[in-house]
């Protein structure tokens, strides 16, 4: 289904049509409420009361057509509770756009109306995007890194626990979060996604729910939108988890009938698919649900891509080494875990050449000190893990799993709360580094030399990871990616970077390449670049001009 | 199209014909003539005489379906000169096989004939096929671990060399090479595909061919052919490449129009369908072959894979680090030219996660003494490759690349010739080791040990690449592949292998595995194999029974 395409729809007639509508809450991220004008990817909300004798939820069908000056997209409507319909739009283009809605219903059907976009301001750069076959940019063109944490229940939380948590973020560099729609088995949420019929206490004390799957729960959406937008406010993008296994035979979410994860996911996708900072993440571990099968997982997935009018990124992510069929066209980018990728040089590179996709290393273990061996990195080896993701041409989620210390500490990978570990600030200074360069990085002699990352013609990157050196003689690969080679006469600067301590010091000597070697480009000299005999240490070298 | 669907042919109909041709050559890799029983994988040859007053090879539209007990193929017929029209058929399996021609001639079109398959017999065990996921076995159920070389164009060298290389084969324990049907630019054939309009010679000499495209040359193919057979004699798959760059604009076969390579591969599967030991690699270094499109080499593949009628195993390779799309469903494995997953441990692996199919790395770089690097590989190095790659579930191609020393010697990779290296001895002892353990190779800890494999419950080969060790304290990771890992109690043989001295000591120890500690299992005494302080070393763990 393309929603894209344009249709015949008279905009003169709808114009002329009477707006009988409650427009609210139109320009996500501020709290104004009917607002005429909407900026170009923010968010437009129409809002229909109707009081429906039956089930709102399963017997209505509700969308609108959006008709902007050269194209339109259909979208979908949901039931929001107390007799309230909704329609929520995400214009991708700036100008004048007229809409008239399309229901089973008489009274939500035909009703028309306009809105004025206006350009984009501030920090609002539209969605993010695959771009360059593995990397993203935002719509407006600004380059975005993923540099994502894990916090997959923090929504569930107290209230005090997501205030700490939305504080965390604010100060990390992060610009991603894994988070999840259903509640985890370990974690005692106050809002479900679904209603419940009847709620008992077993004899422990236990709450059993019995689940109206026919209905959702729009008070538990209405926090889970809140969130998102709260994250949207300070630059971080939600990448959604819609199913996962960790339900621990509390709720049942993890085992809901297909028909039920039908209506679930088009309920998530006709809420959600206006929030420009959304990302679809199918599953967390998809394989650990084992009831599930890979035809059950496509068509689902299908079904987001299909219902989300606008193409936001998705994927789908499994246990470790358990890589989904990331070439399939509903998947704009892989998203694996395995740790092995960035254990060593010249791994990370490999899956991002097999799937001509973005490549995000979504769990390589996390910063802790649990004794399960996924959970007790040191902040060393996280931070390492994300560089030689990032050096390698893709990109590596943090997590951190630090056992609870007290009865108010959080696990941050389940619940948020504060950082307690070192890599979180390591990440935030590499993200800063590659901002400040000229874009992506790649490997520049991907044959050989898995050490030296390219990142514009006369800009490389060189990462020496574990190993302690007291020197390094100048010299860089002929091949540079698709890039240019340097020429021989070509000077450059160095600066050493302790990504540990994270410092940089500019090297005093200025080098300049000889002629081709071997395969290699040494300075004139032979010139060394002193290093300070440390692990972690890294070369930022760029062209003098 | 699944030439594999019955087809309602009426069988006692077409005994009841009169059988007017030719039947020789039935049985493949034996010189019988006129033989009218044929072994299950062997080959049936229908011989038709007719003068064509037309371009037999383009004019003339010929096949036939051969009926077995309950299954049917159509398979096509060609034109092999001097009047001569023949259909090659490999029945899958025993019994009586009926056939029926169709042509657009009425001479050749509903010629009907039976022959009588009997069992297959000594070292013929069908065609290769993937496996078990990321393996291979032959049609009767016999594993099969690839070790492949690389000669490109032997068969396009004089006499002398081209029985040089087969006895050099011989003596090897290679059982795939990796050869074109094309000649190299740098080698003078005698024969080729196609047949010269006119031969002129510019001012210096040079050969300026002026081919018939609309042609096939039968000499050339009738050679190619014994080779095929002679390889298969000798245990090897001819991995078949149909394309190459190497041309160096010296015939333009590398520039053919979309229609020429469209018959030629035609004409190529009709011949060659019916060799059991025969491989279709659609190129060598697809991405140099510039003026061919991704959706030209997705149709060659296409016409291949349909035109072939028994499934044999298919691939592209690309050059260093480019792959190609090989899930799509006509590629029956990945055959990779890269050097960087087998440069460190835990790379090989990653590609086969991700393709889920068998990976060769059909291109490593080869040993030898060439300047550019691609060609100067130790033998040591060389060696190494190959295990990386089948610690790790995948196969490596063996290639060889001295400089030739005087006239008479060859470039390995090229010509063929005789071996001047070491590597390939010590690929044979790798090969013999896998074929006395249980079964295919696979990282027994994927996310954490890149160094012990294992082939079933109770056998573990670890590797220990060029780390030398003067010992290794016992112990094995609880994980275990997908098989059962060790209980506390189980006790093991180790023996050391020096992969390079191929040698193999038992150790004087007998181990016996304790509880868990930490997800790897210690000796309970925690006692150590003393080991040569060498590199190269590997052990073979065994369960003792």
């Amino acid at each position: 289904m393309d929603c894209r395409t344009c249709h015949s729809v008279n905009a003169m007639k709808l114009l002329g049509r009477l707006l009988v509508l409650q427009v609210i809450s139109t320009f996500p991220f501020t709290s104004t409420l009917a607002q005429s004008a909407v900026e170009q990817w923010g968010r437009f909300e129409v809002t229909l009361p109707h009081s429906f004798s039956g089930n709102s939820f399963k017997a209505v069908d509700l969308s609108a057509t959006f008709v902007g000056h050269d194209t339109s997209y259909v979208v979908s409507g949901f039931y929001d509770g107390n007799d309230t319909f909704k329609i929520r739009f995400m214009p991708q283009q700036s100008g004048r756009w007229n809409y008239t809605t399309a229901s089973n219903v008489s009274e939500l059907n035909e009703k028309t109306g306009s809105f004025e976009c206006v350009k984009a301001t501030g920090k609002n750069h539209g969605m993010v995007r695959v771009s360059e076959t593995y990397h993203f940019r935002y719509d407006d063109g600004t380059q975005y890194y993923p540099f994502g944490t894990t916090a997959y229940a923090w929504t569930h939380m107290n209230h005090a626990v997501q205030e700490t948590t939305l504080k965390a973020l604010t100060s990390s560099g992060f610009n991603k979060v894994r988070m999840s729609v259903f509640p985890h088995g370990s974690v005692e949420p106050e809002l479900f996604p679904f209603p419940a019929r009847e709620v008992k206490r077993d004899s422990s004390g236990k709450e059993n729910h019995a689940w109206d799957f026919e209905r959702f729960n729009p008070a538990f959406f209405k926090q889970l939108e809140k969130r998102i937008d709260d994250l949207g406010k300070i630059g971080i993008e939600a990448d959604l988890i819609l199913f996962h296994p960790y339900d621990e035979k509390r709720w049942g979410f993890d085992v809901l009938p297909p028909e039920v994860n039908n209506r679930y996911v088009r309920y998530v996708t006709a809420r959600l698919s206006a929030f420009r900072n959304i990302w679809w993440s199918m599953a967390n571990e998809f394989d650990y649900v084992r009831t599930r099968s890979r035809e059950e997982w496509d068509l689902l997935s299908k079904t987001v891509v299909e219902t989300d009018p606008y193409g936001h990124l998705c994927s789908i992510h499994g246990s470790t080494a358990h890589y989904y069929e990331y070439w399939k066209p509903e998947f704009t980018h892989a998203s694996i875990q395995d740790e092995a990728p960035v254990m060593d040089f010249g791994h990370a590179t490999l899956l991002r050449n097999a799937y001509a996709k973005p490549v995000i290393y979504d769990e390589v273990c996390y910063e802790g000190d649990l004794d399960r061996r996924w959970g007790r990195l040191s902040g060393e080896e996280m931070s390492y893990f994300v560089w030689m993701g990032v050096l390698g041409g893709t990109y590596v989620t943090h997590g951190e799993s630090y056992k609870p210390s007290n009865d108010e500490a959080t696990l941050f990978i389940r619940d948020g709360g504060k950082f307690r570990g070192k890599s979180w600030q390591r990440i935030a200074f590499l993200r800063k580094l590659l901002e400040e360069g000229p874009g992506p990085l790649e490997i520049a002699d991907v044959g050989r030399d898995h050490r030296t990352a390219i990142a514009g013609k006369g800009y490389y990157l060189v990462y020496f990871g574990k190993k302690m050196k007291d020197s390094w003689l100048f010299n860089l690969p002929v091949k540079s990616g698709r890039f240019a080679g340097a020429k021989p006469g070509t000077r450059f600067k160095v600066e050493i970077i302790d990504t540990w301590e994270m410092t940089i010091e500019t090297c005093p000597v200025t080098f300049e390449v000889s002629r081709p070697n071997d395969y290699r480009l040494h300075d004139k000299n032979f010139n060394k670049v002193r290093l300070p005999l440390k692990p972690y240490q890294a070369l930022r070298i760029t062209e003098i001009p």
